[in-house]
């Protein structure tokens, strides 16, 4: 993808800038935080000008996502399961989950954005940015009260089977059906989304 | 500890030896996995007689908790969440985690047995000795039916509170009260040792 003649200087256009623009906001994110980091500071450091950043991410939750290396965008992926509004939404949002973590090809990917989260600077992106960009709007989407609380409790469930299923793999929920999992699962998600809680 | 009188030669008795049998131990255990490592094969590591390991390790269960270098024994720890049966035992093994957890002399190097558990040698651990050491036990103690798909998911969902509260430091998770804790996870912890799974 790289040419030699794109080398020198950073011209618009070049995938040297887009990586550039990459490089400097990983960097950003994860000294500063998701809050802390700001789309003209990047700019900046991947001596670009910020125009340039909004037209290979169009937002900053955008170029965040980028910085994660995420193999797809869990915002677009969440979009069928949180059509249906809240009832049952626990468990179309776990076979959205187990659809993805089952494919071979985008596992390995995802495994790493896991194991960076216990990484010295891994919990601070979560905190920082995990939560604004995809938990925050998850919560907006499906009309649930109180989503500052109610997501954060749905990760910490969604995150331990994740953990169990595809890094320890611990069996028996290595190898359990998704059937199997969404009927452990789905009760626990769909009563932290939408059971009383104090 | 060591004086450099003992650094010759492994003499029965001395800070030396019982360093020498945890270094072979932890790398017996991470090379073989907890049922792969023999007591006889980790002496023989260390240049002692298996003897000497039974003396300062009874057990091979006790080498493999020494080898993980938890600050504290969890199967001292849970006696008394256990004493109680089944009935409400979620809420207490819930007030032990936390108990433990929230105290700061102790995070620390819990902390760092939860970071080894994502490393590539980690889930190896967790596998096949965790489980057959710790959650196996506890189950068998509750006497529950199915323990060995109980204890797992009851680990699912335990780690990923301990990661949420304690490594990402998720708010409002990880400022919540203990009471606020248990009142969200103690009735999915309850329900997975004793309600009805698939």
């Amino acid at each position: 993808m790289t040419t030699s003649a794109g080398r020198r200087g950073r011209r618009p256009g070049s995938p040297d800038t887009r990586a550039a623009i990459l490089a400097a906001a990983r960097q950003a994110f994860a000294a500063k935080g998701y809050a802390g980091a700001s789309v003209r500071g990047i700019a900046g450091d991947a001596g670009v000008d910020s125009a340039l950043v909004h037209h290979y991410f169009k937002t900053k939750d955008d170029l965040f996502l980028a910085a994660l290396e995420l193999p797809l965008d869990p915002r677009e992926l969440l979009i069928p399961a949180l059509a249906g509004g809240v009832d049952g939404a626990a468990e179309r949002m776990l076979r959205v989950f187990l659809s993805v973590w089952d494919d071979p090809d985008l596992r390995l990917p995802l495994l790493s954005v896991v194991r960076s989260l216990v990484d010295p600077e891994g919990p601070r992106l979560m905190r920082d940015g995990f939560v604004p960009v995809v938990l925050g709007p998850v919560g907006v989407a499906l009309g649930i009260d109180r989503p500052e609380l109610r997501m954060p409790v749905v990760a910490s469930q969604v995150f331990g089977l994740i953990i169990m299923r595809y890094v320890v793999a611990l069996e028996p929920i290595a190898s359990m059906s998704a059937d199997d999992v969404v009927a452990i699962y789905a009760p626990t998600i769909q009563r932290y989304l939408t059971g009383p809680l104090p």
